[in-house]
């Protein structure tokens, strides 16, 4: 990317997206046509549930993991996340499970702490506008996984995008992961309109987060579903092992059994149209 | 239909949707399992355009055919459409075909005028909180397709059904069109969650309209794929020999093509769920 | 109106409103400058309630009296107004009280049943879509008060003005009641930024709801407040003699001395700003 | 406020609001019952356009200055601010004028480089969710105008102000500013509502931007008229000499006479509900 890397004003306003672009990360290709599933817990609560996750999303097939460092919660009472008390032990499951992760950021500070074992960043939803955040992922070498925020128009979404590009990075994709309407019902109203627009005017990889995009685990499978039938790039959904003793997100969380159902169904859906799921080879 | 026949005040409130049912229509047995499509122009605007497209969607896999008589639109000065002036060749087609009509009416004084042909009658989004229409249809003998409002809660569209069960007619479908929220990119946010409630807290049959819920062609087969996946009962979809000419809704309307590639893709997808297309036998 | 009473296929478009106009019902001179209250019951619940409350805002200061005949509500199990049993005490109410009746009407054929002693017709927030009533209406010679559906964009809620202006009737009052957003706090959220859009952009009298708009007694006063400050020609506005007890609506209709406070405020704001509040003259 | 300056996890959860509270900023005292006018340019342009600004609001009553010296905008090839190559001279404008700045930051490291000279931070809608910027605020000295996110619940923007008073700031002034709804004839649809729950609910000083709540200028009066009509704390209000030529946001600022108009208006309607405007004394 050596033209992101000039200064922003010698640089001509570009009328295209720089190019139909690949995102790797590890195993994952992001934007080559597969459907990639990237899978985890919603907060990284301890070793053991972080590394018993990451084991069973990978043997069912999931190729990146997720897991949240620190917590963005509406109240400040509630669990924040563990921080940097989970480091060691991050790079320790990673290392043995040969695993990426994909977790989020909320302040420019928490990036330098990280940047040795993130696979890739993740910008949440309440984050999508917090542009000096944005700029200064722009300036990593990791690629950005960039949720649209629940108030986004789409063409917003896109300009935050812009915003990591034109920093130096265009390692970006978009997730959608719901936004908020007059419905009460389910916590978000997923746009899927929004993934075929994303997919239709950009070149980035586009996935969805079914989790957050719904909030019932009874509902989340259908979405993924629904995001393999129209063609995403893959997803990036909450797996616990016990939901009902998660710290945060238990109720839109999969078992490990849901999680396997899933992955079943979806292959059959992509395998219906033509497509592939992204694998990794497992070495028993 | 004997409990709901008597006189509103001396019955219990439901606590419970009065049976799990199915709605049949012609060939159509909605809520049965199978998946139903129903196709046809946004309006009828001729006796040859009606019957081409009658022809065609049926031979391609519809099961009911769709087609307005009168249209609301936001301005009185656009098509109206055909009204009476069309009934006789309406039946004709109908007639010529072996199809069941499905078409909107937006006026209890309608009714009456079309009850001898058509096969079920449609409530527009505009007019699901029109009360006295919906008592209206409650007491016919006809099938109601009731579109859920761009403006109304899931609770409000299932509180809309009970009108007209409870004024005497259990033969209700649901069906999710596109709501109203911030996003102008699409026409409406297709509401893929109202669906997957829909499905779980009612026993009435769910269809998806892609057609209005994106208001792009380019999207509307992708809206229709994840309908399938997500295990709706149908999809109703507008379908034009010539969109370019359509007198309304034309940006919308698939071609014949787009339709035969869609229905193709939607076969895949709901077989690789181990369900069923519901299907019209074809006497050449 | 001579010219609106044309077939309207031979009248040319119309590229701005007829012309700026006032709209008389009774005493109120809606669109001439000044500030008409018009006050009532949600519900016309028995004779002795809507004469209580007809006394009362009258000798307050209101200038016109609402009350519902039919109500349109929800769920079809709470109570739907007196209907045709209430005609003759109406009747003899508004005779008794002189005063002139603003009410709702949700079905063409009720039209006909109440056009001798209405003064201003309503078309609620759920049938301004509900074109085949909006025709009916322009059909009418009393004017009518057209209530923005809360899903309406306000180009549409202009549009429907059309629907009735076309159809032959000029004597539209516009009413701004609150809008469907993502927020829950309060019912519905009371869009102010409409009522000058309105102000602006047509030459219809524009009249605030602040019952519905906001849906909480104790803010109700507050947004009438607001629309005496912004210019707004009125108000329609619920009072209840006992609220507690009120059939419908309770919960946001104000008492006599919520509205004898509220009535001493808004004339502080006109006249500050140098308007007048119309009044009917009290014959002692 | 010793009890939250105290470490967090020792502190009891509040169940009310700490009481009832004044903010002071030089003469403002918000939440004392008076009303106060914050004015100024959206961006500090230069130091001319920022000193003439101020002396011109200060004459016609303004208490505070409001100025941008980091912008946050859409798209990241629009004007972004000054930065710090402003710093020397806006300090040297508030020393001449004797008034005191409200301006945004939106990094956690912009906070050392201003406080010397900032009088209140403003926090704008993009960042009302960006938790480690509010945090960071919660350790300062000065008071925290606090905006409401376009996408925010009533709720969650008062949880947010928790953010900032349990890190140990009080000083928090509450800021409706416009939310994002389907309505698409104004940038964003002022929520009037809010602000009455905001004033009920919680007793923190709130006050309006009408700037952006209704975002065209003709029509930002009339918001801060209804500002003043229902009790709100004050405005917050972009006021430019030459709006045409403005860096940003020019569409939606007020020329120096539309402001002196206004500010008589707001007078009149404060002065008929029995309270006064915040005044600073004038020398001259």
């Amino acid at each position: 990317m050596n033209e992101t890397s000039l200064p922003l004003e010698s640089q001509p306003a570009p009328t295209v997206r720089p190019r139909p672009h690949i995102v790797s990360v590890g195993p994952a290709q992001l934007g080559s046509g597969t459907f990639s599933v990237i899978a985890g817990p919603c907060a990284i609560e301890s070793e053991a549930q972080f590394e018993e996750t990451a084991r069973a999303v990978k043997q069912l097939g999931a190729v990146l993991l997720r897991g949240g460092i620190w917590k963005m919660r509406t109240s400040h009472k509630t669990f924040q996340g563990l921080g940097p008390a989970s480091f060691d032990f991050v790079r320790e499951v990673l290392r043995r499970q040969q695993m990426k992760l994909v977790t989020e950021v909320t302040d420019p500070r928490q990036i330098e702490q990280i940047d040795d074992f993130v696979g890739m960043y993740q910008v949440g939803a309440r984050n999508m506008f917090n542009y000096a955040l944005l700029k200064e992922l722009g300036k990593t070498r990791k690629p950005v996984l960039l949720k649209r925020s629940f108030a986004a128009l789409i063409g917003e979404w896109f300009k935050a995008a812009d915003y990591v590009v034109d920093s130096g990075n265009d390692q970006v994709v978009l997730c959608e992961r719901g936004i908020r309407s007059f419905e009460t019902a389910t916590r978000f109203t997923f746009d899927l309109n929004a993934v075929l627009v994303a997919k239709s005017q950009t070149d980035f990889p586009v996935v969805v987060d079914p989790s957050h995009a719904v909030g019932i685990r009874e509902y989340v499978p259908k979405i993924a579903l629904a995001a393999a039938a129209v063609g995403a790039d893959g997803i990036i959904v909450e797996v616990h092992p016990r939901p009902a003793e998660a710290l945060s997100d238990g109720q839109q969380a999969l078992t490990i059994e849901d999680f396997r159902v899933m992955m079943k169904q979806i292959d059959g859906i992509v395998t219906s149209l033509g497509r592939d799921m992204q694998r990794i080879e497992l070495h028993a």
